[in-house]
């Protein structure tokens, strides 16, 4: 029986997806084939294009996907009132998002050199909206005079920074429950903001 | 006039280091070929093999250098008292050397994961050296009775964490001097620690 594109695609789209980023996240973006990405699926190298037009596109697809997921995610957390609730709630957020996403994340800073010019900007778009959700919050706490924050935008990176830091050295099992980790880094948040 | 072995490897050796440098940090590692990084070089693929014996060992090399050379830069900054003033030494250090290391900086980090086993152990103990030199100051502040911090080494990985954000934005003329960035992230720093 023939299979319609569109199940097959439906069907075959997050394992390539999910081959692709395993790959690019071990060897780089620029190591890996089509046809390696194909060969990890279980599919022919042809048969990818079906789904995407080109490796580039599939970066793309990959990093704004991501990108899209953190946004909605943290969209979807619950409302958590004033400004040094709302801090904590990133904190514990974002460490925790990027830890259930390691390849992700480590492509979301590694491959930015490989995406083309007009794809940058739309990933740099996407990344500016999550820094700004983060700035906001740094921006009332400043109006309800709980935060000192001379320059927001510097400490939203400095923050992010810092929480992204966590991938490099956290592992399960480890000498600390992500829970305690979450705490310690936002005990070090709270402090670096709070008047 | 025959050139000897060792003129030829001390005029070659740096610019091999440049070239491989400049490639991986541009395209990565596992996607440059001993035959590119000759090309960039301007010798034959057969002459880089006179200074080393593979790809891996050049990597390695650059890596081992660079930490080599961070941590004498940081030895060899003045002696500055107290743990404040150590901390506010260390942060400025770690932010100008990593503005002019930056691609020596982006490898260190992204290409632990194409390190041998054995070559990684020896980069992870000269990363764990580099940090031990900042979590004695932190412990030193604590018996000092001026930091507060409950685990000084995840303050540790925090605090380089956050300073290794800077080579992500920080663009040489843009709106804040280096100068400026490094007092920035020096006062967030010490209110992280200070009691």
């Amino acid at each position: 029986m023939a299979r319609t594109q569109g199940s097959h695609s439906g069907i075959t789209g997050p394992r390539i997806q999910d081959a692709a980023l395993r790959l690019f996240a071990q060897h780089g973006f620029a190591a890996v084939s089509m046809r390696q990405i194909a060969g990890a699926v279980g599919v022919q190298a042809g048969a990818l294009y079906n789904y995407t037009p080109d490796k580039q596109s599939l970066l793309f697809r990959l990093m704004e996907s991501h990108m899209t997921e953190l946004l909605t995610a943290w969209q979807d957390q619950p409302a958590a009132g004033d400004a040094l609730s709302q801090l904590e709630s990133f904190t514990r957020f974002h460490i925790r998002f990027n830890i259930e996403h390691p390849d992700a994340v480590f492509i979301a800073y590694m491959e930015l050199r490989n995406l083309s010019a007009e794809n940058f900007t739309v990933i740099e778009a996407l990344r500016r909206e999550y820094e700004n959700t983060l700035e906001t919050v740094l921006k009332q706490g400043v109006c309800e005079g709980v935060f000192a924050v001379p320059d927001t935008k510097i400490a939203t990176l400095a923050v992010i920074a810092m929480l992204n830091g966590v991938n490099t050295w956290y592992r399960a099992g480890g000498r600390l429950s992500l829970d305690q980790v979450e705490t310690s880094y936002w005990e070090m948040v709270r402090r670096t903001m709070v008047t």
